[in-house]
Order: C-alpha cells, then structure tokens, then sequence
C-alpha cells in the first residue's frame, strides 16, 4: 500500500485524490493546502490529516507526493521530497524555468527517487491506443503528426498574467503529445500566434490562437494548433500519418444520440473540458505512477520529458516573438 | 448498338433517356407517350423519332423497348413485346395481378425474349458492395436482415388511391431487396400497418407507416420499416447480420460538410429522394439490361424476381387486413 | 446516509457495491450470499458486515436492500423486506410468473415500502437522453421503434435452461425500453424466432435469435431483434422515429480511434457486454434508487413496470410457439 | 449555344469534354492535340472536328477555348485567343513564371475577353458548401484554417522534373482554397518539406512532405500539409474555426458500407484520386465558366486568382529552400 501525501488541494488534487480512491495498493495519508478549507474537503473523503507541506514531506508514514500546488512553489518541494527520498509526482509545467527544471534532475537523479511529470494526456485510452498502434507498426514509419487542441473558453486574464503564456501553459500539453508519437526528437521549431479571442489576453502580452511547425533530422513535420475557444467543447484530436496509413483520434462525444430532422444530422457537443475527458487519463496516470513506484520501474513521462516539453514552449513563445524558426 | 424503343416518357422514361444518353452501346431511336409534350422533351434531347407504342413494337429499328408507362398497360405491352421479338425492361410492378404476371411470364417464356425487371435498388453501389460482400463470405450466413425504408413525404392520395397500397407500391421494392440479401426464400409473412402520417391515406383505405418480419425455411428473419414520412430526407438503410459479423449501408447525406457548434455536430439531411439517391443505380441498372441484351446473358432481376416481390406485397397486404401471418 | 443490505454478491451484486462506493448518500452494511467468498469479497472491500439475507431482513441497521440472488429466492425476498419495512431494489425479472410478481405488487403496495426495479438501460445516459429529447418534443409524435440487442456470445446452455429463454431473459430489457420510449401501451405482439447460434440451445427448447413487432391502440410501432450473437461487441442500439425526425442512439465503442489504410477506415469494436456498455448506468441506477427512497418520491421502474415486461416476455413465448400474434 | 475549342485532349481535356456533353447550352466544335489519336478519341465522341491549334484559335465556329495543353504552351494560347477575342478557360498553372501570368493578365485585360482559372476544387459541393456557410455567418469570423491534402501514391519523377516541384504543381491548389476560405490575403508564409515517399523525388531536387503555415494582417493563420502518399485514398479535407464554431468538409468514401466484425467497424477507402473525387466539381466548373460567358458576369476563379496562387507557391518554394519565412 503505497502511503501518498498530497500537497495541494485544489481542483487537481481532488482530480488525484479521487483517482487514488478508486485504485486498490494506494492511499491518501496526509494532504496540504494554503487553504485550510481545500485541505478540509479532501482529507474529509479520504480520511487522511491535513498537514503542512513541510511536515509530510518530512513525515514516516508518506512514501511518495503527488505534487499540484502553484508552479512557483514546485522547486523547493521537489528538492524538499527528493531530500527526504519521497517518489514524486509533479503536474506540469516543472517550472517557468529551464535551469530551475534542470536544478531539479539534478535534486532527483542525485536522490536516486523515482519522478514522474503530469502529463495526463498520454493516460488517455484513445491516444495511449493510438501510440500503441504506432508501436505495433499499424501504420508503419511516422511521417507526419497533427494536432489540434482548444479549449472551449478562455480562462480568466488573471491566469494568462501568471501562467507563461499560451505556450507555456496549453501547448506544452501538445509538445508533449508529439514527442510521444514522433518517434524522434524534433530540431527545429516555427510559431505563430494571434489575439482573435480576447482582446485582454493581448493587452496582457499574450495570444489566444496559436499554429507551430516542428520538424525532426530525418525530416518528419509535426503541425499543432491551439486556440482558447471552441464553441462545440473541449477540441482535442490528433491525426498520425505513416508509410501504411493514418491513426487519428477523434473527440468523444457527451453522448452517442443524434437526431435526424429537416436541418440534417445532428449529434452531441464534445464533452465540455479537461475534467470530463480525461476522466479516465488521470485515473491511468496515477495507477501508472503507483505501479512505477511499487515495482521500481522508472516513471514514464519522466523529469526529462517535463523539461523537453518547457524547452519546447520557451522556443515556440521566441519564434512568435522574433517570427523566426527556431532550432532545439 | 442496342436501339431502343422507349414506352413512357414520365418522370421514370426521363430518367431511362439520360442514363442511356451516357451508355455507349445503346441508343433511343423511338419514342411513345400519351402526352404528346412529354414525348416531345425526349425525342428532342435523344435525337430520337415520335411514334405510338404499336409502331415501335413493330418497328424494325427497335431491339429492345423500355416500359415505362402506367402499370395498366404493361400487359398488353409485354404481350406485343414479346410478341415481335423484343426484349424488354420493364419497370415495377410487372402488374398489380400475380395471375397477369404469370400469363407474361407465359409469353416471355414463349417468345424467348430477354426480360428484365426494374428494381433499380440492386443496383444502387451501396447496396450492390452489400450483396458482393456477402457472397464473398465477409459475414459468413445470414441470419437477420433489417431494411429501413422512408420516403421524404406522402404521395398524393389520388396515387394512393390507385397505387395498390404501400406493400404493393412501396414495400415491394424492399421485398426485393430482402430476397437479394437473405440467400433463401421466405416462407412466412406478417404485416401490421397504421395511418399516422395523412388521415386522407386512412380514408382512401391504405397505410402509411408499416412494419413486416419474414422468416425462411431454415429460420432467417428480415424486418421491413416502411413510412411515408421522412424530415431529414429519403432513408434508405439495410443492415444485414450473419454468423461474422454486420454489413451495413448507411444513407448518403447531401454532403461531407460538418458543422461544430454549440449545439453540437451538424451534418447535412440524406439526399432528399429517389432521382438524387438513385442516380448512379439507374446508369447502372440501364448499363445491365444492355449488357444481358447484347451478352445474351440473362436478365437479372428476372420477371420471376418481378412475381416474387408482387406475390409478397399481396401476402402483406391480406396479413395487415386479417392480423395474421400468411404463408407464402 | 442511507444504510442497504446486499442480498447476493455474485457478478451484479459486485457492480452495485461498486456504484454505492462512488455514491455519496448510501453506504453498505450487510451483505449476504451463499457463497461465503463471494460475500467476503465484498464486505471487505465495502467495509460491511456478513449475515444471513434473514438476519439483514430483521436487521435495525438496514434501511434497504438491493436483491440480486437467483430469480426463484426473489418471491420470499420481496416478501420478507416489505414485511419489515425496509426499501427493495430488486434485479429483473421479479420473477418467473406473473402470479407471483402480482402476488409482490401486493405486499409491496401492503407494506407501503418504496420498490424500484433493476432496468439498468433506462439509465444508460444515450438512451435516457433519446427518451428526455422525445419528452422535449424533438420529434413530435412517436410513431415507429426500432430496438436492436445482441449478446456478444450465446451464455452456457445450464444457463437457458433456467433463465426462461430468450424472450424472458434477454428481450425483457427490450420490452421495457420499448415501453419507455414509446409513450402509450401495447396492445398486440407477434414474436418469431429461430435457432441460428447454438444447436444445443435448441436442444434445450429456446432460440437464439428472434425479433417481435408490437402495436400500441393509436397504431404506434415497435420492432426489436435480439440474437445471442455479435462478433463486433454488446450491439445496443435505439432508434425513434417521428413526425419531425428521428432520434437514435448508436453503440459506444472501446476508443475513438481510427485507422486508415489500403483496406479503408477501421475504427474500434464495441464495447465487449454490459458491464462496459453499462457502467455508468449502473450508478445512475443506484443514484436514483437511493434519492427515491431519501426523498420518498416512487421508485421508476416501478414494480408494476416489472410486470409489463414480464407479461410481455410471456407473450412473445407463446406467439412464437404457436406461430400467432397474442393480445397483450 | 456556346462553341468551345478544346486544347489538348490528354486526361483533362476528356474530363472536360465529357463534362460539356451533360450540360446544357455548350458544344465541343472543334479539338486539337499534338497526338492525332486523343484528337481523335474527343472528336468523335463530341461530333468536333480535328484542326490545329492556331486555326482553332482564329476559326468563326469558335466562342471559347479550353486549354489543357502543357503548362509552356498556355503563354501563346492565350495571348493568340485573347488576340482574337475568344473566351479562356485555362488550366492552372497558368504558368510558370509570375511574370508571364502579368503578361497575360495584360493581354486579358486589353482584349477584355473573360478568362477563368481552372481550379476545380473551388466547386466541389462540399469545399463550396463550406465557403456558402461562412459567407452566411454559421462560424462567424474565420479564425484558423486547416487543410490537409495527400495524393494516393506519388507520379512519376518524369514529371515531378518538369512540374515546378509539389509547392507549384501541388499545393498550388491549396493555396487557392486557403485564400478562397480565410476571407482575407496573406501577408506571411513558412514552409517546410521533406523527403520521405521516394528517393527519387529527393534526388530530382523535390520534396514528398510538406506543411505550411500561412498569416493575414489581422491575424487569421491557416495550415497546410502535403503528401505524396495515402495508402487509403485521395485525402482532401478542410477544417475552418471561427468565433461560432467550427465547418469541416470530410473525404467521400467508395461506398456508405460499413463492415462489423471481431476487429471493429471498418468503411471504405476514400475515393481514390481527383478523376472520382471531383467529378461533380469538374462538371460545376465547366457550368460555371459557361454560364459567366453567355450572361457576361466576370469568371471566378480569375487570371488574378491563378497569379496570386502562383506567388504563394514560389514563396513556399523559397521557404522551404532558404528555412525562413517569406513575406507576401
């Protein structure tokens, strides 16, 4: 029984804690939040004491943290758990920074504690099947990827102010999706961004509608687009062409009814954002990194593939701004 | 050079015009018509002469006649037919009498003349891919056969009112089509029929929404929906189940075009009926009766494919009436 | 917090352990099987106490319970609990006659205890949505049903032997969906069925495909086919037509991916049976039984939906052994 | 009844024949091709006679011209039919030198005959349905395009060696269809290309993969990518987002048959290449510069279209060569 404590209590810590609840070999000991109120919610349902940050990852009876505070705080856990040899799991993104990422191999590979980075989307059945066919050759060499990801409405300016831009904060989601599926470190990166969405997201330095190019060695290209609105739900597909064909995956529906009138076919919008459609990505996620711990194996996606994904975004964020390519 | 006499030039004889315009290998040289303009329109278009039904039959620059004249003159034209030699298509039903049809089969028979019944369905690529899939084994045996069948809105009662009824004018088509798909006659027949499109069709004594089961000798089924009412456009569906799996043929939409908005996926109405939907099986069904013609290959379907199908809307009819199963 | 005594631990029993452990609201306390495993399975996991279905019955911790023993103990079950006042949800059938379930309707109705019976598919969110958009007047009118349900494979011969065939073990969902969906009783059925799937289930006196049309006064249509057989998955699916449109409800399948290749497009088989197709379900099902009994609104399906099914499975038996429709 | 000339009777010059015989209001007189025999297949189907180009050119019979000769013989064509007057429908490229499309922009524009652009694709039903519905407000302000378009298998290095390579003689097309979408010109472009189809493209100095991304000043971007190979069809889809909502125009399929079996549900391939694909654009197209001639409404697409077309490929072409993007 894997004995986790849960720093942050926000609405992606009660996303972890409830995917703990449903899984057999783990359970939520201790939980910490800046608000007691939060912390309250959780430990409640998961009958677990409420403590601060520092005393869990100091205590005897948490082997591992799942890590969902704000990104600022994320360096000195992680350097605090991998001190105290607690396995980490930490959401996206590790840190604004590349070398504070770095800094972190560092804490983890010197600790020798297993590190696992919260990108979700690889949980997901639909795009986990699509790599697994990748993998068993369905469509043979990879030569090119596409990926659209959008989320139904912009979030408040506020949020744009503090979470590093759009590629940043909702591309690097997709930087990762195509390393996953590339097959091959990309080399070379162009973006280019609009505001179209929210005229406050450009007063605040940002873009809300964003395309990037990205190329590897041997000459596979991978497209992504990104926009912070989508009228019909949470847009989220990704398309793979190879020697032998395509995989893609589309979005799931709220339900599978469709009528039929005088205006033509109609069916369901998509279901409506990241918590109805990962639903069962953050339960596979955590099973994936409960497993990792308890059997040794290392966590995948790793510390590195958290840092290669920021590498990816504080490029795309300077060939928007410089309207050049970028090399990786 | 198949020439061809063509007998009507309604809607139907129009249609037969056009597909044979785009054949090589056949051409109208005569045509009749009660309404001398109707004749006018084909003749002009086909570079073809105007004459009465009698001189064509006579004609010597006349191989084969198309009819496609009311349903109570195809006797006397089968019988002149055949009678001089010709061969001849002739559109559904053969006659609204199965003792006529037999006496037609008669003459046929007698004067060894091709004859081919109009049921153009066979031919429509969809349903056609659906058969050939089936004879090459996809599903393995047949077990169950469902046929969705829905016209975009009533006919005029006046139609109705000479028409036969609903399993004879309209079900009969999908008769045909379960005796193509089920690899086996049927042998049992039961009919339930209601009025709950147009009170007019009540009163004129016919149906205009009904539903049959069918079984063969060695227990397959097929289910026939019929409707007069269809807001989203003509629905013509089969679906057929066998011992490896399903075959279906889905409606053709007026376009690919989706359109993802907050009410969800939109896609356009079914092609709005027959003369869209059927464009390419009439070309095809015209392309088979000239081939057979000038192959000296069979007709298919046959004037005894033609007898079948009445035989089955006159059982469907006495079922509706009497609530009971009928043996065919 | 509403306290249910778990009367059989077997396969259902499981699924609604699981549904109360997701739900706030209720919890588990005694479970009882003849199984000793079987119920300890359970109560560990749940946290409950093993007892006799006798001692939960008599049991002042015990609020209600949810019967999923074998169908012949249900009689003695739904007498005992109403007799001691407790809340029943009750797996379908009630039982194998109607007397008997007539016999339940009034102890039940003696007793004034709430009673809801297990038709887990009015909760699947698809299908549920066609019945709220009918309710809506997406379509106007209801005219036609067309009901589709097929096993993946056929159960084990002991099992039919039992079960009291296809029409009472499997079509009884139908019926009630058919009832659900089509606004008004029926009032005729003709029911044919044949033995395609597994000799040994004719040997045993039950087919294994079958398909029913029934009729409601206003002259409303409903077909359904059942078979034990789809190699493709759980096939369930709705479709409703009516004077404005039609509404259907298509089969969910395991992912939403697509492969395009030289041989076309292939996306996913269905979900594989009903404890995939009906997970969700399942805990809707559980949500409303618990909110009826805390809120003492009627249970719905209610008992009395649990005899119309059954009348009907009773029905189809003898229509398709005598060859004739039967009068419901 | 309007008299056209045809130029050159290779593949397209047949579409375009074959296309004029079911339309009303056109007739092929006259045809000439360097090789008598695709003269001569033309002209008799047509009922055209046989001559040269020039006598064509200046013959009386003659109110229009189709050219589909190579891509260096349309220079002098059209400047000898602008010359004497005749209306030109002209395959694209126009040519291949933006230069020389100025030269003949001029000579159009001096004689003042009308002259239409050959890109088919503009009249597909569906890519025109989709602009008819931005133009009708269903997305409101277009924000992003994406456009994907592969061919079946790659041509012959012959002809990749003296096509301008795919930026010119492929993407072409979609240049067209982005600027006929987005609603706005391009002012920036990226490109990127690979070589992962066949060696021999590389080795002839062309790429097999490409992607673009392309800018307008208020920011609206569109993507882009290029294939040489789809193993399952000609894949041609567009995707438009706008502030409402979202259009997509699908791949026709051969057939609406969909096979269910133990490995899921498989449909047809796409329709395999431009000949089945755009059959009914090729026939709209021609109906369009027919039309646009007799009632003297300026042809669309225009010489300005092909030129602005031709531009955005050089750009790409020069894109992909330097690693820059390119201003427009």
């Amino acid at each position: 029984m894997l004995r986790i404590g849960l720093l942050g209590c926000g609405r992606i810590g009660q996303v972890h804690a409830q995917s703990i609840k449903t899984l057999k070999g783990a359970t939520v000991t201790a939980v910490a939040d800046a608000m007691p109120e939060a912390a309250n919610v959780i430990a409640t349902e998961a009958g677990a004491r409420i403590d601060t940050a520092q005393a869990i990852l100091e205590s005897d009876d948490v082997d591992a943290v799942v890590i969902g505070t704000p990104t600022d705080t994320h360096f000195d856990l992680i350097h605090g758990a991998a001190a105290s040899g607690k396995a980490i799991f930490c959401e996206k993104p590790i840190d604004m920074s590349v070398d504070n990422i770095r800094a972190c191999i560092e804490a983890v590979d010197g600790a020798g504690v297993p590190f696992m980075t919260g990108f979700n989307r690889r949980f997901d059945p639909n795009f986990a099947a699509v790599r697994d066919r990748i993998a068993a050759g369905d469509i043979g060499e990879v030569e090119l990827v596409t990926i659209t990801s959008r989320d139904p409405a912009p979030p408040p300016v506020s949020y744009i102010e503090r979470s590093g831009g759009l590629f940043r904060d909702m591309m690097i989601h997709d930087f990762d999706m195509a390393r996953f599926l590339i097959g091959e470190e990309f080399v070379s990166l162009h973006a280019v961004g609009s505001n179209l969405v929210d005229p406050a997201i450009g007063v605040a330095g940002d873009v809300d509608t964003a395309a990037v190019i990205l190329t590897t060695a041997s000459g596979r290209i991978c497209q992504i687009s990104n926009s912070r609105r989508a009228a019909y739900g949470y847009d989220q597909r990704i398309e793979v062409h190879g020697v032998l064909g395509m995989l893609r995956a589309e979005n799931q529906l709220e339900t599978t009814v469709e009528l039929a009138s005088s205006k033509g076919f109609a069916r369901s919008p998509a279901q409506h954002f990241f918590l109805e459609r990962y639903t069962a990505a953050y339960v596979a996620e955590m099973a994936a990194f409960i497993d990792a711990v308890e059997t040794g194996n290392a966590p995948d996606p790793s510390i590195r593939d958290g840092l290669a994904a920021q590498v990816m975004a504080d490029a795309a964020t300077l060939s928007r701004e410089t309207g050049k390519p970028v090399s990786l």
